[in-house]
């Protein structure tokens, strides 16, 4: 198992933190956090991190602090694998060399990883056309309105493409970091580098745990609004799509039509999430059972509503309460 | 509810966040990210985030890149919470104006709050004797026999002791930041940060679910050494206060005392500890039952192992390997 210095230099995964313009620091820091505290079984360095900035000897602003980069672009064209933070302005033009140098860098098979609204200039540089994609449940519905190309998925704490990654907000970052270190080198030197950030190497449940706001957020189109205020004005009684085209004054498939068009989604999903979405405000602002819980939503029984709340956000309503809950009790 | 410019600025709460040399980008950017993004519940800025260093004009170098604070340590007298982020010396002295200002501050009766390894430099003040406190788990026997007046707690996610608090490594500084604001806020502004940094507002277990090393690693003295080696090779029997006395050739009473002095517990918590640090072992690279497993550690019946695993871990067998399990599988 002896290894020679030089051999160990070149077997090392090098691993390129792109820092852009107003990154987030947050976002920057937690691949050179993962990565760089990830030990193979033998103690060596599993990576070499590189911060990176297209203009290097250049500060780039952070909000809270300056940074300088000990590295430019052309780190990106040395590593095995390109992360891009996110930016607090996920819609500025890329610049054209950054641009250039993704688009070479995957032409040429490595590996590049978003997070949080890292996936924006990921998705500028046309990459993500026609593939799934996440980020900031936040940010969800800009994203799939700005890159309409983009198979946007607001649910997942990461999306693997084999080459191409992408990862929700924040803390999910550390998700898709300790994901790839598995990928790289197993099960366990991925536990450990868990261990060592003092995170689980795997969450239960998705993004859609986090997601409280309505998604999209707003209807593109005002047409189905009014439809939408009478139905949370109604989530605890039974509503077929019949009674809510009736409702509308519409026939049922100018319904489906426009709930496609205007909320992506069709109408009994819509309520189903609302249903969810409200459920989940009781059970983080009462104390009461999840029976109650389940009828003052419109579900006939506790069990369809753990079912349904479990397959929307990828916990039950107990383990959503333990983490979100609270302030019934306070 | 209407509020002047001049009352919000006066009203809003200030943490200053200090950037030591060396500072862990990651931990530098916990408080960044959580308190930077909570908003109250009319939208405002919950908290003004600043960051300062002992010297602001000069750059400070945290491995990764260098960065320059915007604030000197003026900042820290003007805030109602310090941060404290870890450092990759968290033995290297602190210069004098900063201990001053810490002690300063500290008198003033300004919340104090440390992240993993920020710990040490906090505890450099002499603010933490007599205190109990937490770091990052791999630096907490450091931290024990560095500063023997602090009571460490090396299996928690944070400790609160009003007015200082401290945090284990990395992602607990998140729990950390959350429990600051659920008690300036309540839990439901609290909730809202949570979800936008995707995290849980509250972690199920403390920091003992990802402690595998025993604690303290190395015995202060050498007389127990071959006795602990016994207990490890026959943890899958019953072994009693006594029958290790016999073994070590002493009386209980000795060993006892041995015990406290060079590993800072009693013979059958330290038992029960390997037994649990074996269980993980076991549970992480193997798919035996957890009957099986339980055996193999010691323990009379499945329900004695699950309940002393999840007593010391704060998670159930079953939850611990879904958190990290998997190598077994691969």
């Amino acid at each position: 198992m002896a290894v020679g210095a030089a051999q160990y230099v070149r077997a090392m995964h090098t691993v390129a933190v792109l820092a852009l313009d107003h990154v987030i620091p947050f976002d920057l820091s937690v691949p050179i956090e993962t990565f760089g505290r990830t030990r193979l079984p033998d103690g060596r360095d599993a990576y070499r991190v590189v911060v990176c900035a297209p203009s290097p000897g250049e500060e780039v602003a952070t909000g809270a602090f300056t940074l300088r980069a000990p590295y430019g672009l052309d780190a990106l064209r040395t590593a095995d694998t390109v992360v891009v933070p996110g930016t607090a302005t996920p819609l500025a033009p890329l610049p054209a060399p950054v641009l250039e140098a993704l688009r070479e860098v995957a032409a040429r098979g490595t590996r590049i990883a978003s997070i949080c609204t890292g996936a924006f200039p990921l998705a500028a540089t046309g990459l993500l056309d026609g593939l799934r994609a996440t980020t900031h449940w936040a940010a969800a519905a800009l994203l799939a309105e700005t890159y309409p190309a983009v198979e946007v998925d607001p649910d997942v704490l990461h999306v693997d493409n084999g080459q191409l990654l992408t990862s929700a907000g924040a803390a999910a970052g550390l998700d898709l970091c300790l994901h790839l270190v598995r990928r790289d080198y197993g099960s366990a030197v991925a536990a450990d580098a868990a261990r060592l950030s003092v995170m689980p190497l795997e969450r239960e449940g998705g993004q859609a745990q986090f997601i409280v706001a309505p998604w999209p957020a707003t209807p593109r189109g005002a047409e189905l609004e009014p439809l939408l205020a009478w139905l949370e004005a109604h989530l605890d009684e039974e509503v077929t799509v019949e009674r809510m085209a009736r409702q509308a004054g519409t026939s049922t498939r100018t319904l489906i039509r426009h709930f496609k068009e205007q909320t992506g989604t069709t109408p009994l999903r819509w309520l189903h999430r609302a249903r969810v979405r409200r459920g989940q405000h009781l059970l983080e602002t009462t104390g009461y059972s999840v029976e109650r819980i389940a009828g003052q939503v419109g579900f006939g029984s506790a069990g369809a509503f753990r079912e349904r709340f479990k397959r929307t956000t990828g916990v039950s309503p107990q383990g959503y309460r333990r983490a979100f809950g609270g302030a019934g009790a306070a």
